[in-house]
Order: structure tokens, then C-alpha cells, then sequence
């Protein structure tokens, strides 16, 4: 799925958007070596921006082919429960409530064998104009 | 300062170390457009990188050159406060309260011209070896 | 269940400990007027204490009748997604990860009905002497 | 100042506002036995009540006298950087930066000699009506 080939932040990174649908985003990142810190594990900043991808998704799912829904986060926490280094990462998010402006999310950082490695959860506000399913025409189109 | 040419994680978003020293570090990235979301502002996860940067380096400083002191973070927090998409970013870590084996640290990240974008608190934990300032040496060397 | 009764902010904002087990708890609220704020709702803190008291048990459970493990909580997050003021609320702690001194949690607080008041996701860590499940003996004992 | 004596939840805490104006606000809390936990120190729902209430309260100063502004919390995070169990607890709340309906505040709690207990940053939104300074009628006037 290329929906987002346009964020250029998730480009760099490097993940893959595999499962998107109401409520609900999964997202695979394949470890490489540019992903790990100096003492040779995932870095923090690798997994936050799953977190808040992973989040911010979940809440942004748009019925309208061609069109946008865009949120903002408000506030993401994470906790790191585990480390990783190799193989794939696997980031689900789920909205667990969601509101006329404001949605929150929970997620997750697993490795492929289901080896729980970082938690989240965020609070996200819509832009206006995507507040429902239907979205907004993309920026640039 | 190339203290942590080593990181590769850092390297790829391309984070430059200005001030270190005990319990405080400074650090600047310059926006570019490979930083920005499909709204065309800073990805979330480019200013969690730089706050869990911050934090777990504010804990970090090492006296003794050549060695390295490791944390790994336990909890990070981000709340984003304004949007950004041009110049600089700078963002600071300052140690709050230090222990024997956990640090607490509060983070920002400001705009050259000092509007606050993001503030961030978080948790972490000394690895075996790295509780004093001496630290210990290098992985690699 | 009167497993607690030694703890006196829980007795004073009377909560009860409905099931505990290994890594889970369910905890009971019965709410009253003077739990509210002054809109009329549930008061923040008083889910913040339930996301506390269920995220530190979930991981203190302990086999050993009349002993104790004592956890500190380092960092707790509240997101706080419906509102509340009759009934019972009921949170439930589940440990998320458990290593040597540290332990992760997941919180949610409820409704009767099932209705989601409040997430938490919290950081602990046992006090020394905690960290297996038989405990130590009670502080008075 | 009896600004509050209608939180029928801060009454049962018991805590004392000394100092409130725009973008800021101070409480006081003096420790008596029922603040504690089953360890003897200050139960961390005690300090995430605190915590809740000066980040609420540092946004809704309200400059018509009789009248108030409401806020709800969206997302609290509380560390806990250290124990206290007698004294007085103060706790001080600072608007970082506000907009039309969401504003985000960094708290703290100290001892009265200045150490360190807790820091909190959250997220909070004001309900419609609350948003301007003046604020709105209270509600049972």
C-alpha cells in the first residue's frame, strides 16, 4: 500500500503501512542497521515514531479514495519494555475513543514471534474538515 | 562535536550534539524537508526522537574521554505544542532528580526564536557500569 | 477482601479489592458526591488514584498469606476519555512486562456497563526484597 | 481562599489554594496520616490529584469575580522522583502554551525546604464557554 508514499519523514524511516481500516492501522518497520542507537538496539526515536504513526493512523482511516483525514497529536507516551535489533517490527493502533475533535488511541511494538517490545497510547485532535470519515480532498491534488 | 557519530539512528535524522555536559545537553537539527508529515510540518516522531535524545542524554555525560555512559529509557512523554516546519530546532534536557540506577529528565524543543513546539518528560535506566561518571569503555573499542 | 486495609488513602477514597492475582487486579469503586469536582464529574484525581492503585498491585500480588511486596510507581500516564458521576467504576491493572526490578502496566477504568472512563500506562519498580512473588512480611508485622 | 470550597474531592483531600492567577496557580497540601500508603510514604494518587488539580487550575483563572471557567483533563503524566510522608507538599501548575480550546500546562509538587516529589506535564481542554478569560456563571449560581 502506498497511501502515504507522500510523508517524507515516514519515507526515511522506512515503514510499510500493511493493514488500515476504521479505527484500526498496522505497520511494518524491517529493521536495518540505521535503526538502532549507539548501543546497538532499536532507538527510542525509531519506536516513538511508530507509536505516534501507529496512533495518529488509527484515528485517520478515510472512506473516500484520493482523500485525507489529518490529525495532530496532542500528547503520546511510550513505554519500553523490551529491546530488538534484528528482524521485523510489527506497530498496531487502535482508537479506544473517539470524539468530535479529539481521538485516543492505544498501540503497540511487537516483533514478529509477539515479543511485546514498546506500548503506547495518545490523544490526537482532527484538523478541521476531517472529522469524518469522508475526509478532506489531499493537499496537493 | 561528533561524540556520537556512532549512533546510527541519530545520524539518519541528523541531530548535531552542541552542549554536553553533567546532567544537561543542548541539540540543534536543521529542518529539512525529509523531517515533515504528510501535513508539511515536523513529523511527531522527529521531535520524540529529539526529546528522547535529550533525555536519555542529559543523564549521559561521561568525564572520562573515550568512555560512555548507557541508559536506556523506560517511559518517555511528549506533548506537541505548536507546529514547525522551517530553520532550526533546539532541544534541551535537563536532569531532574538522579538515583543510583533510574534518572528523571525534562525535555523541550524550541525554535531558534524560543517559540516552544514540544516539552517532554521521561524515565531511565542506567545499564550495568554506566551509574558513575566515569562511565565504561566504548562498545566497540 | 480486606487485604489493604493498612493503606489509608485507599480507605479514605474507599475503594475495594475485588479479585488479585498474579499479574492482575480488578478494583472496585463506589462512587459518591465527594468524589466529584466542582463540574459535577468524577474528579481527575480520583481515576488517577484508581490507574495507580491498579497499575502497582497488578505486579505485587503475593503468594505468601500475610506477607507483602511493595512497589514504587515511577511514572504513571492518564488519558481520560468519557466522564463519570453514579454507579461504580470498576479498574482493572494487567502487568504488561516484568524483568528483575522493573515492572510495565496496562490500566483502564470503566463503567458498570463497560463503558471506557480513563487508560493508564505505568512504569514501577519493586522495592528490594519485592521482586519475587512470596514478598517480605508486612511492615507492622 | 475558598475559591473552591465547591470540589467536594479537593475538600476530601483537603488541599488549600494560596495563589492563583492567570497561567498559574500554587496549592498546599499538609500531610496527615490518610495521605499515605501501605509503605508509609504519600500515595502516589495524592500526588497525581495534585498534580491534576494545579494543571487544571493553571488554566482556568478566571478574572470575573463569581464566575468560573472549566476545564477537563485529556492526558496527565505524573514522575514520581521521590518519597515524602510529613510537612506540607506544595504544588505549582504553569500554562506552557494555550490556544482556543486546548492549553497545556507543566507542574510540579515540592517539599516546603524545595525538594523534588513529583512533576507532571498534561493536556486539558476548556468547555465551551470557558475558553475567554471572563469566563462563565457558576453553575449553581
Amino acid at each position: 500500500m502506498s497511501h502515504y508514499a507522500e510523508s517524507p519523514f515516514l519515507e526515511l524511516v522506512d515503514t510499510e503501512l500493511e493493514e488500515w481500516r476504521e479505527n484500526f492501522v498496522r505497520i511494518r518497520l524491517r529493521l536495518k542497521p540505521h535503526h538502532l542507537n549507539r548501543a546497538g538496539v532499536v532507538h527510542g526515536g525509531v519506536l516513538a515514531t511508530l507509536l505516534d504513526h501507529a496512533g495518529g493512523f488509527s484515528g485517520a482511516y478515510c472512506t473516500v479514495p484520493g482523500n485525507r483525514r489529518y490529525g495532530m497529536t496532542l500528547s503520546l507516551t511510550c513505554n519500553f519494555v523490551s529491546q530488538s535489533k534484528t528482524g521485523s517490527l510489527i506497530a498496531t493502533g487502535q482508537v479506544e475513543r473517539s470524539g468530535n475533535k479529539i481521538f485516543f488511541a492505544r498501540t503497540k511494538v511487537e516483533t514478529e514471534d509477539g515479543v511485546l517490545v514498546a506500548t503506547g497510547s495518545s490523544v490526537h485532535r482532527y484538523r478541521s474538515g476531517s472529522e469524518k470519515p469522508e475526509g478532506v480532498p489531499a493537499r496537493d491534488s
